[in-house]
């Protein structure tokens, strides 16, 4: 995961252009440009690297290629308009699995009131698709706003994903909770865009690398120490995860706030009401550098970065 | 080629949503949203399918790629603002030719007063990547407006970048005017602006696909025939290119512009000069459908479409 960053910072370093009207520059969820009027952020999912074929069928491929780009708008409190998806069919993908791929696509668009805006269509030896997601973003809220003696919250549950990858790799079939999570997650847009105009989040990020890995770029972002509770963590349980999966396993597209005291818990319960989803206080924001655990006799010990790394290709 | 078109027509009938913040819809070069402050492309480039890792350095597939992208922003006479990249590493690619896709990518987007504003980098089988390319459009120039009457002006020479395709497929090394013509092509990004700017550009359209097809989107966008003068049509012969390959062979990202027959003859000599590219008037649109060429007999034949069809992967 560092080696991943350290070479982005490096990419990054590259640039002598930075263009006027960009609002939130690289290194948060999406890029927002033209006083907020446009959010941007886009996802790259490639055969044998993101997925595999036989763990999902064509319209869940492009279902959750959608979601991770979608999500990065939550990620940003942004409203989606709309989606991009460049599809490189892979062999033996006829018309039929091409219209199944956007289909998808389309689905998880629509059902954050967005819809599909155009794109690319190509053939080569693997199936990738690039969806790029468009909204608006007047308020965002950016990884950086989190401040010392804030609260830490996470929406659902965690660890899910993780847990169906690790039964396919293990050739077992995962449960059906599991293969959800991983098959087919829910981008939080409505949720971030209802946390946000109540004001109750001051720093956001979703969590496609994991809760370890988000966390710390929240924490870097922001000049801050965090301290998760071992206890606290949401662990999906009914999708066979573990606490290791829930810190480290990424691609639950579950979101990770950080907000003043008072008022979140409040809004806990409304909040659940409203969305079926929970919102569970994980841990606090204090003065420091990086990320704690702090486990049931008190202990706070450095909780190594381990969500997966798409540069190694590995689960840590 | 159709094939292609036809199963994008199906996709994007399968939608319920469109966003009624969309200015230009899927079917022209890019999505314009938010009143045209903001126009949106992307183009995912793949090894063996877009490009070999054999004919080109890691910096010009970065570059390449990049140029696709914001081509399609010229061809709405948007002005590029930034770009993503999103980029998967194939196997034994290290951080340093990451580096260089990316600067190839910075490069390109610099030409045009872009910057690079973040983006995703993963790792798998191949090497991958989409460039999404992001613009200020308040008056964009759509392939719809080509009237009965006008002009077909193209910019640049035609059928280089096929030309060097040709050669690398034969075993044999192009020549280097052929090479860069595939290699290191131009977004057409100030020349596109200038034209629309003078209102000399009544319908735009970027040369992707090939002159046959990119001049058929235009006709059947703009419900009108066009003729092509096979005389007139600037061959690449530096390139080696022939009248088939600039007919057929994309990807030379030049300009085609419907012009009213008033102004543009005159407006491209100082267009000429400044850009130091040709502008060369290449056939007339007419009432009807399709695409026609005339020959030096001055009969005119329907002209098949016959650019490079990403989906069957192979010219034509």
């Amino acid at each position: 995961m560092a080696r991943e960053f350290a070479l982005i910072a490096r990419i990054l370093a590259a640039r002598s252009v930075v263009p006027d009207d960009v609002l939130v520059d690289a290194g948060d969820d999406c890029a927002v440009l033209a006083g907020g009027a446009l959010a941007v952020g886009n996802d790259l999912s490639v055969e044998g690297v993101h997925f595999r074929r036989s763990w999902l069928s064509e319209a869940e491929i492009g279902f959750r290629a959608a979601t991770a780009a979608l999500s990065d708008l939550a990620a940003m409190a942004a409203e989606p308009s709309g989606v991009l998806l460049a599809l490189c069919l892979g062999p033996a993908l006829g018309e039929e699995e091409a219209l199944a791929v956007a289909g998808g696509v389309i689905d998880a668009a629509e059902r954050v009131g967005a819809g599909l805006l155009g794109g690319d269509l190509s053939r080569g030896g693997v199936l990738a698709l690039d969806v790029v997601a468009i909204g608006r973003c007047p308020a965002p809220v950016r990884r950086a706003g989190a401040r010392r003696g804030d609260e830490l919250w996470v929406t659902g549950r965690l660890g899910g994903a993780a847990a169906a990858v690790r039964e396919w790799e293990r050739g077992a079939a995962p449960s059906p909770a599991a293969r959800s999570a991983f098959a087919a997650p829910t981008a939080r847009v409505q949720e971030a865009a209802w946390l946000a105009a109540r004001g109750l989040a001051n720093a956001l990020i979703d969590l496609s690398d994991g809760l370890s890995s988000d966390g710390g770029h929240v924490a870097e972002a922001s000049g801050v120490a965090i301290t998760l509770d071992a206890a606290a963590i949401p662990v999906d349980e009914e999708a066979g995860a573990t606490l290791e999966s829930a810190l480290h396993g990424g691609e639950d597209y579950e979101l990770l706030i950080a907000a003043a005291p008072d008022g979140m818990a409040e809004a806990a319960g409304e909040f659940s009401q409203r969305f079926g989803v929970e919102l569970t206080r994980v841990g606090v924001v204090r003065a420091g550098a990086g990320v704690y655990l702090r486990g049931a006799d008190g202990r706070e010990l450095p909780l190594r970065r381990g969500g997966f790394d798409h540069l190694e290709g590995t689960s840590a």
